[in-house]
């Protein structure tokens, strides 16, 4: 009961592009005072109108909340735009995309002038933001104290996961998952390609890609296991040698069908690699030894 | 009731690799005559003990029944295996994973030496088959009166799906799942090498991954309607623009933690290929268009 009727922290945001604006929205609907400020003016206006107060620059919307939140296009407009603002007794919580390392680096930036410095990675589309359940959420990560203290206002447009106290740590989930999406997106324009000259309706196709995907998906805990294990062996239904010459049928599909197999490759190589290492008898999980340097 | 107490339909099958050992399995377990050969006989006794009739040659085989089922190592296998059987009145049913050409090639093959022909492809693992509601099935295409004759005795390994006429199109299906799934798995792959170095479990890690990449996969029928319209901007929540800038962040990552990036520069080449042909406010739905030739 207490918790409807408290006041509600009042926070600044800046960044008002697709999620920024979501972001905001999330916040205005649930009743917390919001000061935001864009780089460009045109995209403030709405949110007037929604009840938020617009800052002139980001320096005034920094003065006029202790809680700041940034959601801009990269870490060099994080930098750019705190520039002249007075960091001393703020809470900055970044939701700017970046790599582990920007985030460390912001963090000590932000100490350096009298801030304190919580990282976020938002794993979510704008549409996500601010509906309950939509199974979107956010990686934080540093302060535990931080975090904790502003948890519930966090907690407003998505849900919240603190992934440690290594500040990279959001950032480094962040990109992972991303990373992983764009692999898949990469195999699924692929798997269109292959279609595209053919009386197969993408729309027919798709219910197939989500249910398979969706199933295989379901089996990376196995590459975990395996990774845990260091035995690439375990568990494994279907073994290197048998991955390779399945590839070849892939890419005789693709010569066939009039599509470039550039997206299949590079994966394929590395499969072929481990296999001439003498591994034809584990999964591909040894791909990721490759990988790394 | 009827269908449980009447005479299961005897065949053949060739090939008892992992999963011809377990489509095999199902059909002894569901009380269907079975005779199996395998090229190498050592993989024969044990299903003998499970009551199959072993087949000396694969010609054996073939004379025992008129249903024919090869699941074998790939097309030049299959060809093989049949070089000397008599295929007169004989009904192919090959689930060999193969291209739509070979497939189709197969079938002419088939049909000049008296056999019909039904192309399928497996979407399942070997732990999958025989189990109702795994999740697994069998594409088929090719005459439907012969699907439809057989349609009971396929469906006990695995669900089954027609998807049509053209006998090359459960292959193109099969491969076209086959090909997305290994683009995720380039994608997986990248994501556990990121993380490989911090105190982040993989088993940890995986769940993440699993919710994600699932959420994100439900999103494919969104590039299917953006396919048929042929407007790439619509219902698109992220455009070329802001993706390419992100995939900066994404490379910048895998410098910081020491891993190559040679699963994710292809797809990435690609959007930023679009994004300079002046698709910036697409989706990359159209790197689909950049990889038909």
């Amino acid at each position: 009961m207490e918790t409807n009727t408290a006041p509600k922290t009042s926070l600044t945001l800046l960044g008002l592009g697709g999620m920024g604006a979501a972001l905001a929205r999330a916040w205005l609907g649930a009743g917390h005072p919001l000061t935001v400020w864009n780089r460009t003016a045109r995209r403030t206006a709405p949110l007037a109108a929604e009840g938020a107060t617009v800052a002139g620059t980001a320096a005034e919307a920094v003065a006029a909340n202790s809680l700041v939140v940034t959601c801009l296009l990269d870490d060099a407009s994080v930098r750019e735009a705190l520039d002249d603002a007075d960091l001393t007794g703020r809470d900055l919580v970044n939701l700017t995309t970046s790599t582990p390392g920007q985030a460390r680096a912001l963090a000590q930036w932000t100490r350096e002038r009298g801030g304190r410095f919580l990282d976020g990675g938002i794993m979510a589309i704008p549409p996500m933001i601010g509906v309950p359940d939509s199974g979107g959420y956010v990686f934080y990560s540093g302060s535990r104290s931080f975090f904790d203290d502003h948890q519930r206002t966090l907690a407003v447009p998505a849900g919240t996961r603190f992934v440690g106290s290594d500040v990279g740590f959001a950032a480094l989930h962040d990109v992972a998952l991303l990373s992983a999406m764009s692999g898949m997106s990469s195999g699924v324009a692929h798997a269109f390609a292959l279609i595209h000259r053919e009386e197969i309706a993408p729309k027919d196709f798709a219910p197939l890609l989500v249910d398979w995907l969706t199933a295989m998906a379901a089996l990376v805990p196995l590459t975990a296991a395996q990774l845990e294990s260091g035995d690439y062996t375990v568990g494994a239904d279907s073994n290197l040698a048998m991955l390779v010459a399945g590839n070849a049928t892939l890419l005789r599909t693709a010569e066939e069908q009039g599509v470039s197999a550039e997206l299949m490759t590079p994966y394929m190589d590395l499969m072929a690699r481990r296999l001439a290492d003498g591994h034809g008898d584990e999964s591909d999980t040894g791909v990721i030894d490759l990988l790394v340097r």
